[in-house]
């Protein structure tokens, strides 16, 4: 019997523990579901528990989260990014391999060396963005190369957004996961990009109004704009040199425009509590962003200042929000961002019924033979229900199998590893593939 | 003899020291100016060898810093903002009084109790802005309450500028004072105000766009931009439930909107450094925030970018600075303020025989007797020389001023304090009125 022990059982770990259990028998796994909150973690385990037992834990109590990794052969850490290191020393101090959906921070790149001499496997990055778009565009980069393509240019966008079916409101969005990481998208630092060999920025305050038009076969248009740092890519995809190389996050066409007129008022600042009382309107959070409210007409005055045609679509989306309505506040002394996150909360919430969908857009452009050829390769994803949604199952599966081949002894390398070579990205891209979360390639006339 | 300590001998100490050396004998004077430039605190007090000494001094070296002051009767500390605390702390042990122009943090505030009933004096925001500002405001709006009149709006802007005899360039604008602090002005966080009873706020990128038109008679107009928080002035002035409320600073007309280009595109930004090099020139500076340059033409495509008449005047800001040309930047690695600040300390420098101004100006509306009325009163000073410098004298005779009044026994309060009562505001307002530095009030037909 192998030992799993997942830290943090949010929202995106239903379908990674259910393909776990699943699996648990055929592969002699054990799962343990440790999380803050004792009832949750024993019903993210109900389906199996014979093979997986959930267990209380807060995984700042140092102590009591070592006793548990040691009793363990294998960690997924699924919490948040500042418990993160804490979480890595005691598997390198324990011996223990470690996979994550995470961002790898600088200071664990530095721990490598140490990781991979203790003969452990640190597999970061092993979601969906990042995670399925490495594993997606390494596969097709390093087809091309391998037939001689020299690439010109590499663009891709990724969306978590609300299914057609149940996309009934003006702004095609409801929350799918954090909803504070959506209000605060793009903030702490200018995007940059890489657009005919020259390194390109955007402030925070141009980023929704420099989008891009993407189509996407099958789910409609879609708004692109970058994410904050694409640069990054070049050494990791082996891209130095590349003309063009742009990453960036999708909304439904339209969601960008209206948004912005959010950021240049003001309404995301995140830095300061407002003097509103609780009993304070929206009305009256809208009117301390503009300077000059006549007659008592905030949207007229809202139009004015962003220079937003009244009728136009932009305006519509507030309308729908109710934005200029004498719905209260609630709570005083929030700042700008969580404000409004309290009325989108509502908003834009998902229901028991509605499904939600993932996106992912790439663009391969390379030369080849003298000539310029083109790949776009898209991925859509409709979640089950609302516990197996797409971004809990393109999240959590990749993770699970990766697992799998991890304490199978598949993956050789050792240290700090990202799912960017075919041992990694084959296996596990065919058997998304079979469970219905497909790629669909397609060669462009250009 | 009573024992002076200036702490910092920048720019702004000349006017300072000078006052202070002419005023050694009669008030019973020796001056000790401190500085981690030894030949630059010698060449300070060039002008009075037998009551004035320049001593080498690392601020940040505790015991030697603590031996020089415990040396002294009054601290004056121009130091910068982050060794502030520590020197305070020395003064609060040994039992010194100290004077500053700085802002009082809130650390600062927590401690007067201590300062208090040690019999100390803490003096802060004693130069221009801070400092002339408050004293010439409290002096008015005592009048207006003292008269019975009850106030309805309190506006205050100050700007350092240039002369207008030395005022030959578009932006009308030269360094005074830190070059880097007008390259990061308005940065931090949104700036807010009050306005019809209602607290407004307005998010950096469109601080330069939000302004006033100031007249300020026989010096011409200029653009008003909101200063971060107007607020905290309401309890200092006494004037919580006043309904329009705003500070802010000044600059030549037509100043802001060339401004506002910069920040628009992101080339204020402090936070990360540019993927330039050394031989980049400022078009390529420029370019990296252009999502599409057409035909090569940045000049162009920045005027489309911001939406700007490519003959209008903030093009032809542009142009002046040889924006679009060939210069390189000669630095690698830099911000894009920095970038921005390297061209600018060349392009707006203060020439020896420049002379550079100081304007202050508020507008106080009340109502008094059933009826509305308004006092405007303005400050204007033009600097002496390229030592004495109109920002010198207004932030330095201030604080010696303040020193003369602290060590002959008149100020009878203790702890932090701020001069902001008449016993500081009414000798040192007549006082700096002798020496020209004069407000004109003038009463507005409303």
């Amino acid at each position: 019997m192998r030992k799993i022990l997942i830290l943090g059982a949010g929202r995106s770990a239903a379908s990674l523990i259910h393909y776990l259990i699943q699996h648990a028998d055929q592969q002699e796994w054990r799962i343990t579901v440790a999380d803050k909150d004792a009832t949750h973690a024993h019903s993210m385990v109900r389906e199996g528990p014979e093979v997986a037992k959930g267990v209380a834990l807060d995984a700042v109590e140092a102590e009591a989260r070592a006793k548990l990794i040691a009793d363990h052969d294998l960690v997924i850490s699924m919490l948040p990014a500042f418990m993160h290191m804490d979480v890595l020393r005691d598997c390198l101090r324990l011996k223990k391999h470690v996979i994550t959906p995470s961002y790898v921070p600088d200071e664990l790149w530095k721990m490598s060396p140490e990781f991979a001499s203790a003969g452990l496997i640190v597999l970061n990055e092993m979601g969906l963005d990042p995670g399925i778009d490495h594993m997606s565009a390494m596969r097709i980069l390093d087809r091309i190369r391998r037939e001689g393509g020299r690439m010109e240019a590499f663009e891709s966008y990724t969306g978590g957004l609300v299914a057609p079916e149940s996309d009934d409101n003006p702004w095609g969005y409801k929350f799918s996961w954090n909803p504070r990481n959506v209000l605060l998208a793009g903030q702490g630092g200018a995007a940059r990009y890489i657009r005919d060999g020259k390194v390109k920025y955007i402030p925070y305050h141009r980023l929704f109004k420099e989008t891009v038009r993407i189509d996407v076969a099958g789910v409609g248009g879609f708004d692109g704009y970058a994410n904050r740092d694409s640069l990054k890519y070049r050494k990791t995809y082996g891209l130095d040199g590349i003309p063009t190389l742009l990453r960036g996050t999708l909304r439904k066409a339209g969601y960008c425009e209206a948004w912005d007129a959010f950021v240049a008022l003001g309404c995301t600042d995140d830095s300061f509590a407002m003097e509103l009382g609780a009993d304070a309107t929206f009305k009256d959070y809208i009117d301390a962003f503009l300077p000059h409210v006549a007659n008592g007409d905030t949207r007229a005055a809202m139009a004015v200042t962003l220079g937003l045609d009244p009728q136009g679509e932009a305006m519509r989306k507030m309308d729908w929000l109710a934005l200029f309505g004498d719905r209260t506040i609630g709570v005083a002394g929030l700042s700008p961002a969580a404000t409004l996150q309290r009325l989108l909360e509502d908003k834009w919430k998902l229901m028991p019924d509605d499904k939600d969908m993932v996106v992912m857009w790439h663009r391969f452009r390379y030369a080849s033979e003298g000539m310029h050829k083109e790949i776009n390769a898209s991925l859509t994803v409709i979640g089950q229900d609302q516990k197996h949604t797409a971004m809990a199952r393109t999240v959590g599966l990749p993770i699970a199998m990766a697992c799998k081949l991890v304490l199978n002894g598949k993956i050789h390398e050792r240290g700090v590893l990202l799912p960017i070579t075919p041992v990694l990205y084959d296996p596990i891209l065919d058997e998304l593939d079979r469970l219905g979360i497909s790629f669909v390639e397609e060669d462009v006339e250009v």
